[in-house]
């Protein structure tokens, strides 16, 4: 149960969000820019570096969120599940790798982000913005798993309500959409 | 050294925001509503939420900047001190410290935040909003801590720095000031 009273037909980041807008503006206009916006990145090498952090800080509910949006934006789901397992061995470019490397070590810690992991991604050919970029969607992402699992929001267990998330937040990206949440006002009765 | 180029008069936090001033807005937006908006926690409670978590994720430039920015609202530095150090015995009430050990909770992973501590600030009188906003401050600065780390951005040694940007933040807020960027240049050259 939420550690307070959040609208029960809205699970996850988006009874939250709902909750208390004002703030969720800004929240869903960074994560829209970073991970919708114009990138070197495509969308589902931005949606794997959001699932390997929520997976690392074992939030159930976003790492099945971006597993889905992932899966989608990939036409295939062996790559994000390879990602979250062991991002080395995953089917994905050496720049890739680097760049999941960062990732991690966002979410470990910011001083883990040595230099040599930096050389690593400048060297498979990394631009700055990339590197940047990576960092910021790494740190975006602890700040959505520290809020979904701090409010003990609740985790849907069915993997239909996470395909129809992911189908959303690829179609539709991380903006508000009020006739979303009519909708499923209407599911839920 | 920073991980990437940033202008070399804009330490810590300062020079990303620069870097990416289309991310900055929402990141400065969110800090303006959580820590300078209508609440009823006082910026200086507020400001000692940052504080708390910026130094337990050791966070120099933040920590002192936070310091800084507390000490000047609440016009003494011994309390910010103590809650660095052991809250649980601070010059605070018991609803502060029942929400300070929400924000430490947050800062070492949501699933930290249990159901006893959120009972705890209710008995000591803590509202619905006043608990999540304590989340939600405790996860923004995870976020800034990782990224002013992650990104290796430089970290100033002198004391007059921070007092310096302690007076910015609590005089203009978080929000971007351009002439200040202005004269910051200037004091360099």
């Amino acid at each position: 149960m939420p550690h307070i009273p959040l609208e029960s037909h809205l699970p996850g980041i988006t009874g939250l969000l709902e909750y208390r807008q004002d703030s969720a503006k800004p929240i869903r206009e960074l994560t829209q820019i970073l991970l919708r916006g114009e990138s070197t990145l495509t969308e589902g090498e931005r949606e794997l570096i959001a699932t390997l952090v929520s997976s690392r800080n074992q939030c159930v509910f976003c790492t099945t969120a971006h597993t889905a949006a992932a899966d989608i934006l990939l036409g295939e789901s062996q790559t994000c599940e390879m990602v979250k397992k062991d991002f080395e061995t995953a089917p994905v470019s050496e720049k890739m790798k680097a760049l999941l490397s960062i990732a991690a070590a966002t979410q470990e810690g910011g001083k883990k982000v040595t230099d040599s992991k930096i050389e690593r991604a400048k060297n498979a050919g990394a631009t700055d913005r990339e590197i940047h970029d990576t960092v910021l969607i790494a740190a975006l992402f602890c700040l959505y798993n520290k809020y979904v699992d701090g409010m003990a929001s609740t985790t849907p267990t069915e993997p239909a309500f996470y395909q129809k998330l992911g189908e959303r937040i690829t179609t539709n990206g991380y903006n508000r959409v009020p006739s979303i949440y009519e909708q499923l006002k209407k599911e839920v009765v």
